[in-house]
């Protein structure tokens, strides 16, 4: 199958039959190539990515980023724009003199994107609707790029459960606040479900990166929450209608349900790359014990040290993985 | 009441007797303050207002914010700093030479602030996840800061239905995807479905402040829902097992219900702000008819002037009402 049958809209042949997906989502389990669970995406004379202000027709998605094999994925602009610039150094990566990175998607501030070599850091904003809206067009993106075996990772921050605050957390499995592992989706006003899918191997590979660091790397469940006070028990948002006790309760059986963190991602990004054929992992620092209290009190700027542990554990593993490429 | 009783958290005494809610939550329907419908707020030492980088103890929220009475709140940051500045020349605000707008939440990137005498603008990123974190936040500044008979404005981008794009629309009741104008939140593990009411009056006197411009402002229901794409029924996101009769099938019968455009926040904002006890309405500009197609192709710089007309139809509303303040 040539690359640019598949890769461009308009106008080009796609090879394959198109049934419910087009010719490359048929193909991927054997070249790599990123699902499109989407059959009109095909017949589409221009594909405009809104929250990026990138488009098939105003852009050279492949030459912009057909090389891409590592997304990763955070919160906070700035936080992302400090994982490309680790990047740089970390890769070795060569800025030619008079140049510098820049935001890709500087035309709207939806979201921040850098690109490093084949590595791509994009933030996502804070819980499942603002990941979802940025991983529907960055997939569109990686499919319209025509990129192959690309792995997606969630850099993240967190609360943590019954861990020392600082501590990493690899995420096992994504879970929601009752325990289930899949994303519901109401679509045409019907509920949608699907599995949420971390990869296993990949989360191996994340934990072996731990080194003799200052701090420690685990694995454990995360749990994705749609609120950040009552959603994850705290006691400290405008609105609680629960006590202490009852809170404990909470957390305590999450944590015997084998959940080490908290966070507001997870289950809509395992479910969304798992859908489309992509590997993912899920890699947060946790910035206070929730069995401790709910404040984040610990000052901005040891925060913000914590926020590079994941980003270290990421990128040992791009660097390893690069070496075989 | 005096207000010192009320508003400072450090050791001094609350007026009257707190019980499920604290003392001036139960005195709000009379004198105009903020509801905080927990009790433990009273009991904390210190409040960490963390996605705002704010606190009790590192910032006087009273010399801050104490004379605030409108709280308008949108996506994007970039768009909320530009309504600042409309604004400043709107209202005629005195800015001492030397002196600029600057964003009050600069220490962290999670949302960005900026004030502009009795009206702060504040953005909320995408979704109701990130609105609803913000809005927790920003009720209890406006309590520790004893703010009273305050306003709150959604001014806001969405998909229009039946109508010509660059409309505005005031909202008349927020609906989710199954027409349902409440929001459900899974607290401790158990769904607690809390009502979403806008204020009518306050709608009402939105609508009257359309004059005469060169766009519609009209009154409807708005959808909210937790996805761009299948959530809305678009045909252009990374996933999609419906057809264009299905799609249309469902909008007509959002249309038929009343519904006059979608967007991903209205539902959260009337149910958090209604169970707070604050007067609210959403102002959104629609960007596309989606009976008519899915993509969002108008050039940025035309939907950048047509998301000022929110800002228009708020600002002259804020205007009348300073002049009986």
């Amino acid at each position: 199958m040539s690359e640019e049958g598949i890769t461009t809209l308009n106008g080009t042949m796609m090879n394959g039959n198109i049934e419910l997906t087009n010719g490359r989502a048929h193909k991927e389990g054997a070249n790599g190539f990123i699902h499109i669970k989407n059959p009109h995406i095909s017949n589409m004379d221009e594909d405009v990515l809104y929250h990026f202000a990138l488009g098939t027709k105003s852009h050279d998605l492949k030459k912009m980023f057909g090389d891409v094999k590592f997304v990763c994925i955070g919160g906070s602009p700035r936080r992302m724009e400090r994982f490309a610039h680790f990047l740089v150094k970390e890769l070795g990566y060569n800025v030619p003199s008079g140049l510098a990175l820049e935001n890709i998607t500087n035309a709207t501030d939806r979201y921040a994107m850098y690109k490093v070599g084949p590595v791509l850091s994009v933030s996502h904003g804070m819980g499942v609707p603002s990941v979802s809206i940025m991983l529907h067009e960055i997939i569109k993106m990686m499919f319209h790029a025509g990129c192959t075996d690309v792995e997606f990772f969630r850099i993240g921050t967190s609360g943590g459960l019954g861990l020392k605050p600082g501590t990493v957390v690899v995420t096992s499995e994504a879970v929601d606040g009752q325990g289930k592992a899949s994303q519901d989706n109401l679509v045409l006003g019907k509920v949608v479900s699907r599995p949420s899918v971390l990869d296993k191997d990949l989360a191996e590979r994340l934990l072996q990166c731990s080194m003799n660091d200052d701090f420690e790397v685990i694995m454990g469940k995360t749990m994705c929450t749609d609120d950040f006070y009552e959603g994850q028990g705290r006691l400290d948002g405008a609105f609680c209608d629960y006590n202490e006790d009852e809170k404990m309760a909470y957390l305590q059986d999450c944590h015997n349900r084998g959940v080490r963190n908290i966070e507001m991602e997870s289950v809509c990004f395992g479910s969304m790359c798992h859908h489309a054929g992509i590997k993912c992992a899920v890699v947060c620092v946790t910035l206070l014990d929730r069995l401790q209290g709910d404040q984040v009190s610990t000052p901005h700027d040891v925060l913000d040290s914590w926020s590079q542990r994941p980003m270290t554990i990421v990128a040992r593993h791009i660097k390893n993985r690069m070496k075989t490429l």
